[in-house]
């Protein structure tokens, strides 16, 4: 596989599952705003859509959608996706809230072009949604069960965000919870690969 | 399995889904301002987060989050979600697509606060969000193989909205596939159940 990736961008939830399953890939890095990888290869023809991840799986098929991909790699490592029961559910349940609300509701903050208002708007959605997600943790160490899934890696790459890119506050559960995963080998490797250490 | 919805809502899509599969199912219309259910139960006690769809399973667990749903119905009727192959993660892959990068961009349409600027940028977005649907749907009559599928289901209730709603201008290959999808069985059944008649 091959993992076309921007540090730091939402693809680094793909970079630290496939670190955690110890599954075989490259990375290439691509410029999102050039549209062009670091191997000189047009992104656009790559992915039309023109965002990361995409993942090339192993047969040259391209992979995209942050939902997708890490369904498709927890596939590969099923301690990363249980593929049976409730879990199973909860883990896709998590994986989209983290997408459709949290990820998503991060926009203002990365728009050079919103006003303060809707930074602010942001900011406050963002902290219901991740009060709602120290709530499901419940003081535990992972959100589904008792090991790293993708839904963690995808909702440590948000709190990355909001600690690192935005400075942040996190409610004390979700605080330990990401202090601990920033040491977790898989995301430590994840980090120091894109240059984020 | 009962389902709570809103009519109309991005819950249509799972109610299309049970009708499409023939699923034994009872439906309970939430009202999400108030919070209620028509039989008079607190919603915000089903579902904290507050919004639809979300699914009582037949152990009386409930399952949230519209692509997690949609999954758990195709899971049984595999006819609706393929269990196998590259047409299991395309399909999640389109879930993915239609609800962060095409639901979401209806927010500033939904919402009576936003202003004709922002508007008009929603219209622009889902203009080339549906172009790209339009490309991947190639003139077939659904997205996925050669029958209906949850990404159709989904993408149904998005072009529902932009023409019925909105009254937005669709490229002719989705004109197209949504005036047969409005005919299909399943979707006459809960468009009249919905009262969308």
């Amino acid at each position: 596989m091959k993992l076309y990736y921007a540090p730091g961008a939402c693809s680094l939830a793909t970079h630290i599952a496939l670190n955690a399953g110890d599954l075989p890939h490259t990375l290439e890095k691509v410029d999102l705003k050039a549209k062009t990888t670091e191997n000189g290869a047009d992104f656009s023809a790559i992915n039309p859509k023109g965002y990361v991840p995409a993942l090339e799986l192993d047969d040259g098929a391209i992979l995209t959608e942050n939902i997708a991909v890490l369904s498709y790699v927890g596939s590969l490592m099923p301690a990363l996706f249980p593929a049976e029961g409730m879990a199973r559910w909860r883990t896709l349940e998590t994986l989209a809230f983290i997408s459709t609300e949290l990820h998503k509701s991060f926009k203002p903050l990365f728009n050079p072009a919103a006003s303060e208002a809707e930074k602010d708007e942001a900011k406050q959605t963002l902290g219901k949604r991740f009060a709602l997600m120290e709530q499901q943790l419940g003081g535990r160490d992972f959100l589904i069960g008792d090991g790293l899934t993708v839904a963690d890696c995808y909702l440590f790459v948000t709190l990355f965000w909001a600690r690192e890119k935005f400075g942040l506050d996190l409610p004390a559960g979700l605080a330990t919870y990401y202090a601990a995963l920033r040491d977790h080998p898989a995301v430590a490797k994840a980090l120091a690969e894109e240059k984020l250490g």
